[in-house]
C-alpha cells in the first residue's frame, strides 16, 4: 500500500509553495468559519504515521492557518490516573471537538494498537479485535454527523532513516529525535506490515485514509492543506444538500413484554426481612477488598411511575453515599447536544471502586427518542449496536452491568398518577408530560420490547422486573444487583 | 467554643425518633424538590469534625432521607495528577453542585489547612491566609447565590477516646477506624485549638458555622437534620421576597485610557524582524527544561476590532500546536450559567506545561456585563475583588499571568469595521452586535479604566497597549509575553 507515496517525488519550489500557500490558507480560513457558523458538524483530524516524517509541522501548520481559537490540537501522551481508571476510550472521546470545531489528534486511537502489535504485545486476535472496535468507533462518529480526516505520513525505511539523522545531527533539532524514536526504527518493518493491516482494516467509505508521501516538506504540507480543505467544503455542500432524514415509529411487536406476568408479590413482612438481607449483603460486597477495582453501572428504565426512584433508594440506602453517584437522565444541556449522543454518558463512566446509576440511560435513544421522533428512524436503528459496544467496553474495563426493566400494567400507572396528584410532596413527580407519554403506551412497548431483544447480549443481560407489585420489584432489583457484583468479583 | 457542646446531654429514645424523623424526611424531601423546581441556588453542606463524631452516618443519612438523584457526596480523598496539576481549590471547583441540587462535601477546603497547621506543618500566617482565602471564597459563593451549611462535628477527648475504643472492639466496625485516626487522636489538644481558630476566623454572617454534639446518635442527627430543613426553607423564603437587585452602569472616568498615546507607530522591515526576533524567543523559552512546571495564562481585552485575534495568531505561530489552547469567550453555556460566574474560567485551568490564552476572560464581568447591564451593579462592583484573589491562586500555583488592554480610537474601530465588511473572509467576524456595542464605546471606555485601575495588582500586571498601528501592538504583546515567561522561569 504504501508503494502509492515512494516513488517519483515531485518537488515544489519555494515560489511556487508560497503562490500556493497563500490561497490556500484564506480558503481554509473562509471554510473553517462557515463550518463554526453552521455549528453543524465537528471535524475530526488524525494525525498518525512514522517518525520523522513532518506530522509536528504539519498539525502547527494547520493550527496556523487557521483560527486558532477553534481548532485545538491534542497530543496523545502518557494517561492521566483519572482516564487510567476508565475504558480506554474516555480519553478521547472526552476530548472529541464540539459542532462548530476543529479537533487534531497528534497520534490517536490508532497508536496503541500499532505499537502493541509491532512489539508482539497483543496478538493477532487482540490486534483485529482492536481495529474492528475503531472501524465501529469511527463509523458511528461519521453517523453522529462527524467529519472525519484520517492522514497517514509515510517514509521508506531509507528515507526515514536519513530525515532522523540528519534532525540528529543539526543542534537545534537534534532534542527532536528520542531514544524511542531509534527504538521503533530498530523495527520499521514490523511497523510497515502493521501499519499497513492497521489502515487497510479501517480504510472505510465512512472515514478513509489519506496516504501522505512525507519527503518534501513544500509538497507535503499543500498537499495536507489541500485535501483537507476539499473534505470539508465537501462536508458543507453535503449539509446544504442534505434532505431531511426520515422520522416516525418503526413497527414492531411488543412480544417481549406482552405475555410478561405481572402478578408476582411479596407480603410486607417477607418484603422487610429479605430487602434487609439483600441490603447488608450489599454493603458488605462493596467492602470486599477486590471491590476497589470494580465501577458497577446500574441502569434502570421503565415507564413513568414504574418505580425506578423507589427501586433505586433502596439500592443507595446500602451504599456508603461517598461511593456512589445517581445520574438523572433528562433533556441534554447544549454542551452535550453539540456531541455524539452517548457523550454525555462517557463523561460519567465511573472511577474505580464507584457505582454509577443511571436513572434511565443511553437507552433513550431507543425509546422516547424514538417515540417521539426526536432522531431519525436510521439514528435509532444503529444505536443498537453501538449500545451494545459501549456497554461492552465498560464491561471489558471492570465495570459489570445490570440492567432494569420495570414493566407495569397501564391500570397500575393511571392508580399511581392519581395518588400522585394526591398526595402533596409527591406532586412534583407528575407533570403534563406524563400525561402525553400515556397517550403513547403501545408505541413504548414495542420500542421497550425491541430494545431488550436487540441489547440483551452476554455481557450486560437485561432483567425485566414484574414492577405490579413495589415489594417484589425492588427485591429483585437488589438481588439481581447482589448476584453482578459477586459474579464480578 | 466548644464548651458548648460539651455539657448535659439530652439523649433522644427510639420511639420519639422515630415520630421526628419520618415527619422531618417528609419535609426535607419536600424542600428539596421545591429547591430543584426553583433552580435558584445550589446548596453546598460541609462536613467537617473530629473523628468518630459521627460525620459518615450522617452524610448517609442525608443522602438517604432526600431524593439521590440530586443530591452528591464528595469525599475528600488524595488529590489526582489532573488536580494537583492546577491550583488547589480546583478540585472543590469542579465539584460545585450546580443551581437546584445539593452538594454534600465530607472533608472540604477546611481539611487541609486544618491538618497542616495541627500538625505544624504550617506556621500561624500561613495557616491565616488559608483562612482568609476560604472566608473570601465562601462569600463569593454567598454572593453568587449558593447556600452554604457548615456543620462541625465534636466529641470531647474522653469522649472520643471511648468513641474509637467501641468501634475498634466491635468486629463489624473495626476496619473504619483506621491508623491515622489514631495518630490524629494523640495530638487532639492541638487539634481543639486549631479547629477553634479555624471556625471562628471562619464564622461569618455569609456562612456561619453549626457544632454538633457528636455524643447521641438520635440528638445528633435530628439536630442537622432540622437546622439543614431551616437553612434551606429560609434561603427558599428569601428567594421568594427577594427585590431585585439594582442593574445599571454606574458612573466614573476613564481617566485611565483618556490619556493614553496612540501614535506609536512601527515600519513594516523593523515589525517584521523584532517579530521574527520574539517568536524565536517565545520558542525557544517554552523549551526550557523548567519550562514543564510552568502554566502560563495570556488575557486578551479590548474592544471590538481592536486587533485581539490577530495578536493571538502571531503568539500561537510561535508555539507548538500541542501545548497551547485558546478560549473564546462568548455567551455562556447553559452548564456554566448553573455555576457561579468563575467556574467557567476554572474548568479551563491550565497543567503543568501549557498555555491557556483567554480572548476575552472573567473581566467580562466588569466590562460587557456591567454596561449591559447582565448583572446587578453589587455584583460587578465586588468582581474585583474575586479577580485579583482568583489570579493570585493561578500565580501561585505556577501560572504567570500577562494581561492584555488593546486600545485604539473610535476612528479606528469604525474604518476597521468598513474594512471587514468589504474582505469577503472577513465578513464573518462583523456582526450587528458590533454595531450595537460601539455606541456604548464611552462606557466601556469607563469601564475598562476602572477594571485596570482596581485589578492592577502585583501578581498579574495590565499591559496597555497603543493598538492603533497593528504592527506596534503585536511586538508589545510578544515581547511582555516572554518577559514575563522570563520572569517566571
Amino acid at each position: 500500500m504504501f508503494e502509492a507515496v515512494e516513488g517519483e517525488l515531485a518537488k515544489i519550489d519555494k515560489k511556487a509553495f508560497e503562490k500556493r500557500e497563500a490561497r490556500l490558507r484564506t480558503l481554509l480560513l473562509e471554510t473553517q468559519y462557515k463550518i463554526l457558523e453552521a455549528s453543524r458538524f465537528p471535524v475530526i483530524i488524525l494525525i498518525n504515521g512514522v517518525d520523522g516524517a513532518g506530522k509536528g509541522e504539519t498539525v502547527n501548520l494547520l493550527t496556523e492557518w487557521m483560527d486558532p481559537r477553534h481548532i485545538h490540537a491534542h497530543a496523545v501522551a502518557k494517561p492521566t490516573d483519572e482516564e487510567l481508571e476508565r475504558p480506554p476510550m474516555y480519553r478521547f472521546w472526552r476530548k472529541l471537538p464540539p459542532k462548530g470545531k476543529i479537533g487534531v489528534f497528534f497520534g490517536s486511537w490508532y497508536t496503541r494498537p500499532i505499537i502493541e502489535h509491532a512489539y508482539d504485545a497483543w496478538n493477532k486476535q487482540e490486534f483485529a479485535d482492536s481495529l474492528a472496535e475503531i472501524r465501529r468507533f469511527e463509523t458511528m462518529l461519521v453517523r453522529e454527523g462527524a467529519l472525519i480526516v484520517k492522514y497517514w505520513f509515510h517514509l521508506s525505511k531509507k528515507a526515514q532513516k536519513k530525515r532522523l539523522e540528519e534532525l540528529a545531527s543539526d543542534k537545534a533539532t537534534s532534542w527532536r529525535v528520542t531514544k524511542d524514536d531509534w527504538k521503533n526504527f530498530a523495527r520499521t518493518d514490523e511497523f510497515r506490515r502493521t501499519s499497513e493491516r492497521a489502515l487497510s482494516e479501517t480504510w472505510t467509505d465512512d472515514a478513509p485514509w489519506t496516504l501522505v508521501d512525507g519527503r518534501d516538506e513544500h509538497a507535503r504540507t499543500l498537499f495536507v492543506g489541500e485535501t483537507l480543505l476539499s473534505a470539508m467544503r465537501d462536508r458543507l455542500a453535503f449539509e446544504e444538500k442534505a434532505a431531511a432524514k426520515p422520522k416516525g415509529v418503526a413497527k414492531g411487536s411488543a412480544a417481549r413484554l406482552a405475555g410478561l406476568d405481572l402478578s408476582a408479590k411479596v407480603d410486607k413482612d417477607t418484603y422487610e426481612k429479605r430487602l434487609a438481607k439483600a441490603q447488608r449483603r450489599l454493603a458488605l460486597l462493596t467492602r470486599h477488598k477486590k471491590f476497589k477495582e470494580l465501577s458497577p453501572v446500574l441502569v434502570f428504565e421503565g415507564a413513568d411511575a414504574a418505580g425506578k426512584g423507589g427501586a433505586i433508594r433502596r439500592v443507595t440506602r446500602a451504599l456508603d453515599a461517598r461511593i456512589y453517584q445517581v445520574i438523572p437522565v433528562a433533556a441534554p444541556t447544549d454542551e452535550e447536544k453539540a456531541q455524539p449522543y452517548l457523550w454525555r454518558f462517557w463523561r460519567n463512566a465511573p472511577r474505580d471502586g464507584k457505582v454509577v446509576i443511571f436513572d434511565r440511560s443511553w437507552y433513550g435513544r431507543v425509546l422516547v427518542e424514538r417515540v417521539e421522533g426526536f432522531c431519525a428512524v436510521a439514528d435509532w436503528r444503529r444505536a443498537y449496536d453501538e449500545i451494545n459496544d459501549f456497554e461492552q467496553q465498560l464491561v471489558a474495563a471492570g465495570c459489570p452491568i445490570a440492567k432494569f426493566w420495570l414493566q407495569i400494567s397501564p391500570e397500575e400507572q393511571l392508580r399511581r398518577f392519581k395518588e400522585r396528584e394526591d398526595i402533596a410532596w409527591k406532586k412534583f413527580k407528575i407533570t403534563d408530560e406524563d400525561w402525553r407519554n400515556r397517550e403513547k403506551w403501545s408505541a413504548y412497548q414495542i420500542a421497550a420490547s425491541q430494545m431488550i431483544e436487540k441489547t440483551d447480549h452476554k455481557a450486560a443481560r437485561w432483567t425485566v422486573v414484574a414492577a405490579e407489585d413495589k415489594y417484589h420489584a425492588r427485591l429483585t432489583v437488589l438481588e439481581t444487583i447482589c448476584d453482578t457484583i459477586e459474579r464480578a468479583l
